[in-house]
C-alpha cells in the first residue's frame, strides 16, 4: 500500500445484499463487501435513532437472549437498546463464570435455552470460541459480544462506522492502536476488519504486552508511541486492565503513563484531522489524558452512540427479514 | 389399574372450558379435566412456538411480575418467555433470601407489590405454602413457580404434556421416578398429577430420602432402580442437591451413581420405546449417564421446550379472556 | 395561617398545562401550580391503571433508563410499572456503588448512557446533587428517584396526592411528619411540597436527629409525639434505617418505639378522619405500631399504588407529548 495509488478496497468491493453466515462470530471470515453491507445498513439505522419515536417493527415477535458470563454494563446495555429499537422482546441472562467453569455446563445451560426458541443468542463469554461452540449446537442466530481474548466484532464495527463517518472512506488510512495488545480482543477484531478494508495497521504498546504472532496479521509493530503516532488518521487506545496487571507487565501506572499514555503534546505528530477513539470505559491518566479524551478530535462518545446503530444492522441482517424501517 | 383394562381418566374427563380457581397454586385440587384443558391449551401454544413471529394478543396491556426468592435461570427465563409471546408486560423481582425470612416480610413485600395493580404474580419461594398465603392476600392472580419441597405445578404440567405427546395417553402407563424423594417438589407435583389422570406411579431412592407418608400417595415405593425401571414407559430421574447432601444421606456421589444411577443397561429393564425425562439441571455421571441423557430416550429437551407453551397455557387460562391465538 | 381563612394554595394557583423544566429533581424550584398539575394528570393516569388494559400509548418509542446505583425494588419496581403503562421502552441498571464511588466514574457511565440517546433517565444516587450533574451533562430527562439525603420528589408527590384524594385539598391542612428527621430525603421533599401548597408542618423526633437549618424550613418542630399528633389530619411516619443507627441516635429500638412510635392510643389525639402515611417499607414495632399499620385510618398501601399514578403524570408531562390517553 503507497500514498499514491491507495487500494480503496471497501469503496470497490463487490455489493452484497446478504451476509453469508447466519452468525456473528468474528471478523475473521468476513469479506470487505459484508462489512461495508453492515456499515451501510448502519447508517440507515442511525437515522432511525435521530427520530422521536425511535422504534421500528422489523424484530417484532422475535426473541433475543443476551447471554452475558462476564459483566458488561456498556456492552450490554448497547445491544438492549438495539434490540428495543428493532421491536424484538428481550431476555437478558447474566450468569456468573463460576457456574459455568466446566465447558459441559455451558452446553448443557445453551441446550436448555435454545429448547425455548429464541431467535438469537448474544453471547458474552470468558472463553475464546464459546459462541462458535453454541454456533454449531444451536438453531438460533449466535452474536459474539466478545470471547476471551479472542474477538468483539460489533466493536470493530462500530469502530470502522465511527472512522467511516469521519474520514468518508477506511481504506489507505493509518491507525495506531495503542495499549495492552496482549490481552485485547478488541484489538484482534479491529486488526482484522481494518486489514480487510485496506486500512494500514499501526500497533504500540510494552514489549511485555506484545501477543506471540502478532506480526503475522500484517500490521506494523512498535515500541514507540511517537512513531504509531506520526502521521496517524486514526489513534485508537486500548483499555489497561488495573486488575490483571500491577507489577506483572509493566512497573506502575504512571510509569506505564509516561511511556504509552496518550496526551496532547504526542497527538501534535499525528494529521491534524486525527481522531482519537477507546472503546471504553477509559482509565483516565493512565492510557489516556482527559484533555485528550474530552478534546476536539475525540470520538469516544460518538463510538457508543454508533454502536446501537451497527448492532441494530448486525441484528436486522442476521434476521435476515425483507421488512421496512418505516415508524412502526 | 390392570393392563387390560387401563381405566384412561383424561381422556374421558368430562370436558371443561375453564380452570375453577384462578390461582395455579398446585397440582392438588385440580381434577382431570382441568388438567386435560391446560395440555390441551397448551397443543396450541405450541403451534404459536413454532410460528415465524411468536407472539399473540392475549395478555396485552396487563402486567405479570415474576417474584423470585430462589435463583432460577431456568423456569424465570421460561415463564418470561411465555409471558412477553402472550405480549404481557413482564416485571422480574430476584429477591435475596436473607431479606425475607420472616412471614412478615414476605407480606409487606406483596402487599407492596399488590398495590401496583399486576394482573398475575408468579412467585418461587423456599416456604412451602408461600403461593397459598399470596393468594388470600391479593387480587391478582398467583402463579406457583415452586415453594419449598412442597409443589412446581408447572413443572408437573409440561412433563404430563411431554409424555402424552409422545405416549398418546397419561392413564394406564407406568411412570418411574428415581432419586432424591425427599426434597423434591417435582415428586410431589408430578405424583399427584400422574394419579389424577391414572397412570400407575413407582418411585425409587435411597431409604435415607424417603419421605414419611409418601406411600398414603397410592405409589409403589422401592429402593431397587431395575424394579422401578422393568416395564417403564417413563423413567423420570430427579436431581440430586449435591450442595445439601455429601456424607448425609449416602456415603458418596459415586457410591449414588452406582445405586441410583440410570445408565443404558439399566434402561434396557424399560419398555422398548421409553422415554427418559429430567427436570434439570442434570448432575450428569451422579443420577445419570450422559449417555442415556443424551440418548434417543432422551426427551429432556423437549422437556424445557414444552415448559413454555404449557407456562403460556396456564397464563392463559388463568387470565381468563377469550381472545384470539391469531398473529398480533 | 389561621383556621378561620386557611390560604387554599394549591387550589387557587393559576393554572399551568406544562412543567417548566424537563428535568425532575426536586420539589425545590416548583410551584403550586406545577404541583398540581401533577397531581391532576396522576388522576387520570389513576383511571388508566383501573382499566382491564392498563397500556396507554404516550411513550412509545421512547427509551427510559432506570439508573439505580442504591438497592430500591419498591421505587425502581414503581418507576418501570409506570414506564411500560406508559408503552416506554424501560432498561434498568443497577450498579454497585463501590464501582462508581468517584465523581468522575458517575460522569463517564452517565456520558455512555447518554451516548446511546435515551429520553429519559430515572436515577437513584447515594450522592445528593447527582440527579442535578445529570441535567446539565444529559439531552436526556432526568428523574430524581432519590439522591442521597437530599430530596425524593416522586414519593412527596405521591403523599400529597394521597392527601388530596382523602381531603380533598392540601392547604390549611395539619400534616405531622414524625420519625428519623436526619437521613431523610422524604422529609425534605414533603415539607418543600406541603408549604409550597400551604399546608401546616409539624416534625417530630429525637433530637439527635433534628438536622441543623430544619427550622428555618417552616415547620414547627417538636421532640413530643402527642403534641405533633394532637388535632392532625395527616400522620406521616418516618423509616428508621436501622442500619445505620444501633447505639448512635437513640439508646434502643424499644425505647424509641416508647417515645416516638404511633400507637393507636396516640393516634386519638388527631383528628377523627386522621389518615396514616408510611413511605415504606415500615419497620413494624419499630416506628409504628401493626395495628395502626393495618388499621382504618392507615392509607399506606394507597401510597404505593398512587406511586405509579405520580410516576405516569411525571414521565408523560416530562415527555411533553401531546397525546391521547385512550387505550392503546
Amino acid at each position: 500500500m503507497t500514498a499514491t495509488n491507495p487500494i480503496v478496497v471497501s469503496d470497490s468491493a463487490p455489493a452484497t445484499t446478504a451476509l453469508r453466515s447466519r452468525h456473528l462470530l468474528g471478523i475473521d471470515g468476513m469479506d470487505a463487501s459484508e462489512i461495508t453491507l453492515i456499515l451501510d445498513t448502519a447508517e440507515a439505522m442511525k437515522e432511525i435513532g435521530a427520530r422521536a419515536i425511535k422504534k421500528v417493527p422489523p424484530l417484532r415477535g422475535r426473541t433475543v437472549v443476551n447471554l452475558f458470563f462476564e459483566p458488561s454494563t456498556r456492552t450490554r446495555t448497547s445491544f438492549e437498546v438495539a434490540e428495543k429499537r428493532l421491536s424484538a422482546d428481550t431476555l437478558s441472562i447474566a450468569t456468573a463464570t463460576s457456574s459455568v467453569t466446566k465447558g459441559e455446563s455451558l452446553i448443557d445451560t445453551v441446550r436448555n435455552l435454545e429448547a425455548m426458541d429464541p431467535d438469537m443468542i448474544v453471547i458474552r463469554h470468558a472463553s475464546s470460541g464459546a459462541p462458535h461452540l453454541l454456533a454449531r449446537m444451536c438453531r438460533s442466530s449466535i452474536v459474539n459480544a466478545g470471547d476471551g481474548m479472542h474477538e468483539h466484532p460489533t466493536q470493530a464495527l462500530l469502530d470502522a462506522f465511527t472512522i467511516r463517518t469521519h474520514k468518508k472512506r477506511l481504506a489507505g488510512l493509518k491507525v495506531a492502536i495503542i495499549g495492552d495488545l496482549l490481552h485485547s480482543r478488541v484489538l484482534r477484531s479491529n486488526i482484522l476488519l481494518l486489514k480487510t478494508v485496506g486500512a494500514e495497521v499501526w500497533v504500540c504498546g510494552p514489549a511485555t504486552l506484545v501477543p506471540a504472532g502478532l506480526d503475522r496479521l500484517g500490521v506494523t509493530i512498535t515500541t514507540s508511541i511517537d512513531k504509531a503516532v506520526e502521521g496517524a488518521d486514526v489513534v485508537m487506545m486500548l483499555r489497561i486492565q488495573q486488575e490483571r496487571m500491577h507489577g506483572h507487565f509493566f512497573p506502575s501506572l504512571r510509569e506505564y503513563f509516561s511511556l504509552f499514555g496518550l496526551t496532547r503534546e504526542r497527538l501534535l505528530g499525528a494529521k491534524d484531522d486525527v481522531i482519537v477513539m477507546h472503546p471504553g470505559p477509559m482509565n483516565r491518566g493512565v492510557e489516556i489524558d482527559s484533555e485528550v479524551a474530552d478534546g476536539p478530535g475525540s470520538v469516544i462518545l460518538e463510538q457508543v452512540s454508533n454502536g446501537v446503530a451497527v448492532r441494530m444492522a448486525v441484528l436486522y441482517l442476521l434476521a435476515g427479514r425483507d421488512e421496512t424501517l418505516a415508524p412502526q
